[in-house]
């Protein structure tokens, strides 16, 4: 277990800032190395198609082994994929402060999404390494199996068998839309590597990220420090009405799908901005969704979300009262939760160490909690965990123009770095099991 | 032009009920006859597929003309393929009442959306065949080609060519989805017959269909006096809004495109309501349509009808004053008319006669609006026309389950015969031109 070392002296501010220093990244080569990866996969608008376990991801994991055996890290690949690259430190008997993301992209993906925080924590090794600074635990760069789950669902499957989630039988066998098997893809690439998965204990793992929303950008802030990754419910909602003419169906004998689906919409709305979380209906289908026939079915989504469980349980409740509410009328409703994850919070020494180092920098940061489901939380359930946050271009992501600033990189980057080394400095190391 | 053969003293009902009183239709022989060429294209689920100058479309007509030319009608064809079966009356000089309907069908069709209204008149023609009557006006029989529209757009087509609505060289020109032509569709079964298309006059038509709605079922009326067909505007609508992470965007700065095409579903619903007429959005389209992203685009149908036009015009003006406010908001909204058909009044003495006949077999009764197009509205512009509707169960149509009872059909034939033999001694003949 670990625990803040409290009184030594070296654990203020002043001390750390002193660490601190000497150790600036350089932002034109972490930005040089994310356009050079940019082309592995590169598309004509500028974004990347990447796919888990495809030729490009091949391309893109050589040159990050390659890039971190330059630096004299020892890279190793466990039986998912997943690549470790890793630096010792003063103290052999540490377990290693992780830091990474994922190379993989949507298939018409932008140049940050995970990108960015494997790319910055090669950027650290090499900061670290040019000014021959030691840090008392080891630290492990990491390149996540299929974080996005558009080759291969579900998503975050790397992680998740890393941290216990999965089972490894479960996800050697999920299949892409052309039957190949995540087993046989990684045979395919040459990654399926002979650690066994989940074997690499981390003392920590910082993970540093695009927001993939608006805050940061909306109030001008450059780091999110992200407490925890909100809990989601997803449900599958069914309304059954009667499909008839148009032309020759009074509106008062109407069994209108649609209809009550609109009013639904609605009410989830309000649900959630009543309760400060998120509601959303992104999928809607209308049957028989003919210009002149009454919608007889309509099958939508219902995606809520919230940073309190007992704040989900309360929405959650809402939704059931309004389905039934709605169940009263001439048109049945079904509600189904398909999917729930609760909330996941960071730890609190982790979420400290990234506040610390945004105020050492002096960038502008705000406390937040994720929308999106991360490596990091997964990761959250076996390791001290914390997530770094940068603003990108009004919030868009899995999408080509998906864009950052070189400074906000950067700033990212620098964050990502100044956490370690507090968090190194600050924590005494727990013992290898 | 006609006019009321007023003063005679034999146009009174009990005049009409003492000719009446003898032809009465074979319930059995019509309901045999509806179900043997229901065989012709007949589905597993008990349904027609009968696709406009189909293979299956030709057999029927094959069907059709044998049994015509077997009562001594001549039959005719003309350039569009429809069929004119001409019984011959006591006055020559008269023109022809014309009964009819189509013998195409939907995809998955049933067994009485046009076909009922066809071989009723069959059976008519038998019924004064059988009991040598002979009407002062020659009678023709008609099927009109392609009434569905399913396998050629538009529908209507040769009643439309008919009434001058289309042009002949447009209606010969469209395709099918495999890109056959009209023209080569009419040629390949061997109907694109040598008269003029449009030459054939009309004193009047009636046409008996079913409601293809629920008012008749749910009123246990067993005839429906048609008025008219309601005035019908079609409206595409395009919500944009802006495309964002269903977790990660606050609810306060969404722009929601499918949220507020939920909000004016509603409004559409509130103004059909208020003014009595009918409003329906039967489309609708999500984009991304994804369950975790808030929706960026929604395209959708808004659908407006109403039996009077100036009510149309302001259920329209109503419309566009609800999408103006809705794009005050975060989104913006635009809509644009695809299509209108204004309001089609039939005529008040075929409507007369219409009325007259189902109160003569004290068949319970209302008038009403079809809301549904039909060949009669086309050729309302070109002679007098009136429609007779039967109740068919659950409103349900375009369906393999349409479903009437043989009482219904029979109901039917015979208001549509004593609605015939009433105009037919009631109106002074018109002159051919």
């Amino acid at each position: 277990m670990s625990e803040f070392a409290g009184g030594t002296g070296d654990t203020d501010l002043e001390g750390e800032l002193h660490v601190m220093g000497n150790l600036k990244i350089d932002a034109d080569r972490l930005w040089g190395d994310l356009m050079e990866t940019a082309a592995i996969g590169g598309t004509a608008k500028g974004g990347i198609r990447r796919l888990a376990l495809s030729e490009e991801d091949r391309r893109v994991r050589d040159w990050f082994r390659t890039r971190c055996e330059a630096l004299g890290c020892s890279v190793t690949v466990d039986g998912m994929g997943n690549m470790f690259a890793v630096r010792p430190g003063q103290d052999p008997e540490l377990e290693p402060i992780a830091i990474g993301s994922h190379l993989d992209t949507q298939p018409t993906g932008g140049k940050f999404d995970g990108v960015l925080g494997v790319l910055a924590g090669l950027e650290i090794l090499r900061t670290l390494e040019a000014t021959e600074f030691r840090t008392r635990h080891p630290l492990v760069l990491v390149n996540w199996t299929n974080e996005e789950g558009a080759r291969f669902s579900p998503a975050m499957l790397g992680s998740g068998v890393h941290a216990g989630k999965f089972d490894a039988a479960y996800a050697y066998g999920r299949e892409d839309a052309d039957g190949i098997s995540v087993e046989t893809a990684l045979d395919a690439i040459g990654y399926r590597g002979g650690e066994p998965v989940g074997s690499m204990r981390f003392a920590a793992m910082f993970e540093l990220h695009i927001e993939q929303g608006p805050i940061l950008e909306d109030e001008e802030r450059l780091i999110g420090i992200v407490e925890g990754v909100q809990g989601m419910r997803w449900f599958d909602v069914v309304v059954e009405g009667r499909e008839s003419h148009a032309g020759s169906t009074p509106m008062e004998t109407r069994r209108d799908a649609l209809v009550v689906a609109a009013d639904l919409i609605g009410r989830v709305t309000a649900i959630a901005t009543a309760a400060g979380g998120k509601g959303t209906v992104g999928h809607l289908e209308v049957e028989p969704n003919s210009r002149n026939v009454v919608p007889g079915t309509v099958r939508m989504s219902v995606d809520l979300r919230h940073e309190d469980d007992a704040q989900l349980d309360a929405m959650t409740a809402a939704l059931e009262q309004q389905i039934a509410r709605l169940g009263e009328g001439p048109v049945s409703l079904s509600l189904t939760e398909i999917w729930r994850n609760p909330v996941v919070p960071f730890d609190a020494d982790c979420v400290s160490a990234v506040a610390a180092a945004a105020e050492a920098s002096g960038y502008p940061s705000r406390r937040l909690y994720s929308g999106a489901g991360h490596d990091a939380a997964n990761v959250a359930a076996v390791a001290p965990t914390a997530m770094i946050f940068i603003p990108c271009r009004e919030g868009l992501s899995h999408n080509e123009a998906e864009s950052c600033t070189l400074e906000e990189c950067a700033a990212g980057a620098q964050t990502l770095l100044d956490a370690v080394l507090i968090y190194d400095r600050r924590i005494e190391g727990a013992q290898p099991a």
